[in-house]
């Protein structure tokens, strides 16, 4: 069966994006990453940069330090923190863009989110340490220094996250119908393999 | 590049068993299963029951309560008790077959053991519990009180197994090049994938 729906949830670095948007361009779907935060920030007035952080990772230590969202001394939003708010602000445009045309949809839980229909395909891309460290070095200009720790930091911080809304372990096997090592497949065969399915060839 | 070598490893009643067969016939490579507990056979002397159960699986319960292998009352095979005998001998049966011709090997940590080869696709498949259960008791005649009880135990007795020789968690989508939901995606388009990676389409 064709899949009108795809969500890709990717480990940073891994070119989990770069698939997500080749497969949109083949499929002639709607690709949604960028243009989810600027709706979101539409809805919110929060400001991109914070949701592009926070849509996806659990607030790093500075922010539960110091941040009165996570100090406890602060409610607002109806009592909710922002964190929470913006949680459900991007659930709600996340469905309705499902509902609106066939799309493609980067990380932001959207696996869990979609989960009530039948007409998504949930894809999940990974690679190895070193092929991340490398491409987030050469392609995304991150320092050179400690590239792994970087990338630990927010591996941990996309499963915290997952886990917290979706009470699902980030990046196991079962939440998906398809998972790829990008690193061995490369990108191109990942992005056909998501097409194939999704059009049921 | 084209795989000369494909270890499938599977969650059980996943029809993982179903989709290496296929993709051996469609690439015309020899598939490995029952013959290689034939050959592991001829090596150790040991039952092919013997090695189908404990080659691939934790001892039960009962094994580990009665069997003198792992109540540490005995010693044979110089010092090496029989479960770990049967390891080192099938991993040297599989490092034998991968070196003679292309093959498509079915569980038994063949991923780990070919790891150092660069002319291998590792697949696992995997599926929900309620799609296997039914497999189960509809194709290989289980008794269909408890399905999920007796799947649950062959995970974790799979899983113990794996830990026990590799030293990783089985089921991690980083051990495999792709993971495959049989339930979603199909066996025969499971079967494909594989096919089309393998040949380096």
């Amino acid at each position: 069966m064709a899949k009108r729906i795809i969500t890709v949830s990717r480990q940073f670095g891994s070119g989990g994006r770069s698939i997500a948007k080749l497969a949109a361009q083949n499929l002639g779907y709607t690709y949604y990453d960028k243009e989810l935060i600027k709706r979101v920030a539409e809805e919110t007035h929060f400001d991109p940069d914070y949701i592009e952080e926070n849509g996806e990772y659990a607030p790093g230590r500075t922010a539960f330090s110091f941040s009165p969202v996570f100090s406890g001394s602060a409610h607002y939003m109806g009592g909710m923190s922002a964190y929470d708010f913006l949680w459900v602000v991007q659930r709600n445009v996340i469905l309705e863009l499902a509902d609106k045309e066939p799309c493609v949809i980067v990380g932001r839980c959207a696996d869990f989110i979609l989960r009530d229909r039948d007409d998504v395909l949930n894809a999940f891309i990974y690679a190895p340490m070193d092929f991340r460290a490398d491409r987030i070095v050469r392609l995304y200009g991150e320092s050179d220094k400690k590239p792994e720790e970087r990338l630990k930091n927010k591996d941990s911080r996309r499963a915290v996250n997952y886990k917290h809304f979706t009470g699902r372990e980030w990046g196991v096997c079962s939440n998906y119908d398809i998972a790829l090592n990008s690193a061995s497949i490369g990108v191109e065969e990942c992005a056909d393999i998501i097409v194939r399915l999704a059009r049921g060839e």
